[in-house]
């Protein structure tokens, strides 16, 4: 039977499935979840397209790498057909390990555990099931392949995951800024010394690549709102579990009344495949119709959350440059106790501070390199004329503080 | 406050907000609850981008339908401020009561109640909200207004409404074959006897138009593999409730439950306000979660439909030009009954035969007016060279039979 | 020396040149020359982006013949590396033999000798120049090669060529009906029996592409005005011819004044070199700048026709389904001596009939197949639906009538 | 008669011509004489594509205009219909003065007059044909009139003229790094004190400006390649001048022939009408065909340079950081007179080296203003936390040192 097929793609008209191997990874009912988890989790309230799912970035990715093994190839770059399968897998099963609402509820859900890990988890009880022969894509998801650029490929300051997600982001929220020249990128990659590097005249699509890494940041995955409304999502979970140690019940649905009611450790998972089964059922669809139920509920902090959330009434959020002061948490506290009458306890659950941070290049954890015309290879950092690409790799970090509007405008308090 | 708004949009780039009380029903939780019903339901199972929502498709329309006014306006049509405002929400609202997955689960969830009725039971609801304010969108929206165009931009054979789904189907399928140019089109429409027309230099801009929803029909709406998806969804809805009438429990947010438990009638919706209040707090979620905990369900059909569906293994489907022989039918749910051990009774979960049609132009509902270059009027159909739109206008009906894939191949059934 | 070369292009967003061997045939001057002839000579009067090229248009087509190639051979279809290196070529070099504004001076300048003849001739002496490897380019673009589809992707009902064309025209003119699938028809294509086929699935794009190339017809190759603007240019070039003829010299440049003094033939190029070295140095800007100096010229129908072609006032133009009435037209030159004051022998300058016509589908040349499911294969007509695939191979013949605008109006005209 | 006219364009759609004023600008000679001058001179030999031109800067220039003034007038910012049709005319000619090749030319044809004061002249002379009606238009473009902002919005930092040239140059290029958010960048436009401003929330869209600004003066108006072409053109003329200055003539047109035997100043231009009205009927292609015949010519420097850039044979061109060596332009030089053979005051002609510069943004000239959400106006360098901005205002200043390929390699060159 042919399993080559062409899957339609808004962001790139056409992927095509390579081989009926990874046709069947993508069938796999695993896979076949992640068209229910949403990549950019609440986004969708401040950018109503947004609604793009790891499914689809996990498919793009492997499009993507597929072009880039087709570059490096006709750049006579040694990559046997069997390496060319196994970083195909490992890009296409990167994020297999997401839970509901990707990031956003990452260490809420089950806590302790990241989604790296339960990716891998995840990646080696499917390989079991098809004999090993996904050793060689977990090597290389692990970087103990000994061709590095293979795992730099997957995972690094300039790898497909990350040429995938801005393009796809920037295509469904409609946010111009984000949008690369990712296929002028791939053209421009190369391998010298195992490492992967971009050549010389690629340079001006790398520089646009980090800065429109930066400005999506500030646009979208920090954009004050859509923090507000993924931070409200797990004040939600939270009360949940909550009210679940102390012996309330709520509506849910099995698998995750399973997470909400007890704690599973990473040693749970290894040790019982059970909660892996009910990890591998839930998806965004799970929290949602409970959230809309919460809305009901008696409680009063889990009804007013859930029915803020899905009357999209989100808590007012202010950046700060730099850590508030505790006075004014306090202070915002102390008046949501008393406009809302609530137990000095629960103001956690009305006025809260999230951190957050970003620096569009980490020299730290790994350089771009470029090969220049004569063949040496430079940091980006120096190989441009843009001096401020120092600038771009200075972490930025604000602090978001949030409360609910009524709050807003009280004497003494900041909004 | 400055209630004025922009909103992203993949489509258009950017939709303005028009004013504070377009705002405020954008706002309401009727309309926040089209963010979570897909367009174009099981779709995705296709065409992985199609998660567009009914919430977008409204805002997307109420775009369109401002770009015609100003159009007409420029042409000196007469449209008051009023009216201007009544369009932009009767187009705003014109989707408001459809229900989970939209057209699939139209007559399922609640029988015999159409959407377009809950459209307007829901309007009614919101226009004593505000205080009458809404009584010319719906006098409008009812087809009761003097100015016939005004209906006519919001149901009609070249409406506002088609305009944006075929735009919007289009972007989010990747199915180039539905591009329509809606911005031509808009800016060639005028009013001529109190009738929407379009001026002669849009032919073909029509001509493409009507194409091009006669392909994304047979491309997309009609596509086999949807219509197996959207069918095993709506049998798992009757399974569902026919469990219920037999006392059966099964996991259910609650509003869901209450439509699965108790058959709502238009005189119930009418005299009791707390089914609408149940209706409104549906989404694709309630039903998405609930499939998959029926998965695993003791009962053996429910669980069978579930667990495919879930797994994308979906029914095999075929096309028949004509209505398929009675024989082939009771062939095919014979060996249902033998392949799978069911009962003769419970054989219409296992085969079906499904009648679609369509027809990209219905003359007789209402037609196409061109505005010709000597003032006269005349219909698409003749103004056209293209005498196939006579084709165009010609239903075409086929019967899509489906089963499981175990048995295609077997001697005597028709895979 | 390394010639891979990659080349931006707004329509397709990179072009790689294959080879060392095509990048030199594309550095040749006879190539180079392309840049300056206009695919759609005076289209860009109306639709003022489309001032793309025959270079372009040559360069776009090899792209989509390098996906037709991989396309194929993906499918088992056995092409030779030395096949593909011709085939790239054929299509590469298929409008080589154009002149200035293309078609709309092809039997003006050079008389009876049409482009495509050029087009060999240049090809033989390309040939020479490069020992013989372009035999089988030469072979394969005149369907003297054994693998006749080949010669079908480079002309054909649904060749590389229309879909270049189609695609570009389209996006330079910015008009959106002529917009086709091109990568969805090149990974539909199929050999069966050594002819070019479309696998069934690929029926819609098929009937989206002839559809296209019917509207491109009328808003754009048949446009009133680019008629009008494009009769005037070939009239103002026979003026110049009958000048020359009658002893008066023009400004030219002299490969222009060399066709316009002489006539040239078929047999004149080819015995002597020098008429194609001549033919060789002409562009555009050659007539163009020709035509603005002879804005200014004693002659007085050279100089209306010039300087009315340059100041954009075009003679008016009215669309005819039948010929014109013999005697409308000499009412019309009547009215044009008398409100001129011309001499009776020259109103040919003043009023003329054109015949145009279109099928968009023409299946006496040859025909589209369609690789139906079952593996036979039908044609387009038979295998679609859309029984009006008659109606779009149906000539529709047309005739426009132009003169002045001056004489629009007056009585007994018909303007 | 209706002479709203809807114009396509493929990089905005349609562009619609406001008033019959307008239309009759666009109908001038003046105005359609920039049919023929490319926007970006040789880009074209770069970027196939990139044959856009004057005329659609100054139509797609005049329509974003039409969108400010509409944004601006929704944020009651006062603009009487007399200053919208005054602000439409200025920057619909705003680049009416531009001779052949637009900048490249600039300071050769016509010496020591720019073309901003020929635009000045050329403006002055429309408005005397019109009776006076651009005498708002004209005070606008000379910020002459009381109301700054519009003359900010003809030219300043974040003018209408750079936010359509980036847009259109990236367009027809296909360098996606140029890609900016005009709209939203024009959605975000206020009127502060007199002052144009950008609304917070638009910040990173003006960085996104600044920076696409940068990357497009790197890789498309200060590459390399363009550079050559369009230096070896600029020598061209001058040798054409030098020739007629020793008295010998060259094919040329009348109106260019005017330039080349004459020295035309400012004054010229003011007292004799004559000059203009020559200048008026040159455009690119008569520089080309004149090229193209030059190519034959006895002169041995003017038929190389001729033949070297029809055969885009271009000289090879480096970029220095900083001044290069004296030396080393000496030793080139001398390589070419042993070379080539000839005359050391002919060296000039093979080696020469042009000093380019650019900065992104100039904060000497004028400041991005920013409308900080507390109403407080901040300079985009301090409101940003792109610390960088800094460095996009640094000038960054090379030298390109040019000279035939054949010395490339030749010892002691730099090749």
């Amino acid at each position: 039977m042919n399993k080559k097929k062409i899957i339609n793609d808004p962001v790139y008209g056409f992927i095509s499935i390579p081989s009926g191997f990874i046709f069947d990874l993508i069938q796999h009912p695993y896979f076949q979840r992640l068209r229910y988890i949403k990549q950019v989790s609440m986004t969708h309230l401040v950018y109503p397209g947004a609604l793009h799912t790891r499914f689809q970035h996990a498919l793009g990715a492997m499009h993507l790498m597929a072009l880039a093994i087709e570059t490096l190839r006709g750049k006579d770059v040694a990559i046997s057909d069997e390496e060319e399968e196994a970083v195909l897998a490992a890009i296409l099963l990167h994020d297999i390990g997401h839970g509901p609402f990707s990031h956003s509820l990452e260490h809420t859900l089950v806590e302790g555990v990241s989604h790296e890990w339960l990716s891998t988890l995840m990646m080696d009880e499917l390989n079991e099931a098809v004999g090993g022969r996904l050793d060689l894509a977990i090597m290389i998801f692990n970087n103990r392949h000994q061709k590095k650029f293979l795992y730099q490929l997957v995972s690094g300051q300039l790898d497909i995951d990350r040429m995938d997600y801005l393009s796809r982001d920037s295509f469904f929220t409609g946010v111009a800024e984000g949008v690369i020249s990712f296929d002028r990128i791939i053209k421009m990659l190369h391998v010298v010394d195992n490492e992967l590097v971009i050549e010389q005249k690629g340079i001006y699509s790398v520089e646009k690549f980090l800065i429109a890494r930066r400005l999506m940041y500030w646009q979208v995955y920090l954009h004050k709102t859509v923090l507000s409304a993924e931070q409200m999502l797990l004040k939600i979970l939270q009360r949940a579990k909550a009210l679940y140690e102390n012996g309330v019940s709520l509506f849910a649905s099995p698998s995750l009344e399973h997470f909400l009611r007890n704690k599973i450790t990473r040693q749970n998972f290894t040790e019982d495949v059970s909660h892996l089964a009910h990890f591998s059922r839930l998806d965004d669809t799970d929290i949602w119709s409970a959230v809309k139920t919460w809305a009901y509920h008696d409680d009063h902090i889990l009804r007013m959350l859930c029915s803020r959330l899905i009357a999209r009434s989100l808590y007012h959020t202010e950046l700060h440059g730099a850590v508030p002061e505790e006075q004014l948490i306090a202070d915002l506290k102390s008046q949501a106790v008393d406009y809302f009458g609530i137990d000095t306890a629960e103001a956690d659950y009305y006025v809260w501070v999230q951190s957050i941070e970003n620096s569009a290049y980490e020299p730290n954890n790994s350089t771009i390199k470029i090969l220049m015309k004569d063949g040496s290879i430079q940091d980006i950092a120096e190989a441009s004329d843009l001096s401020n690409l120092e600038t771009l790799s200075k972490k930025v970090q604000k602090f978001a503080v949030s409360f609910p509007k009524e709050l807003v405008g009280i004497p003494s308090s900041i909004g």
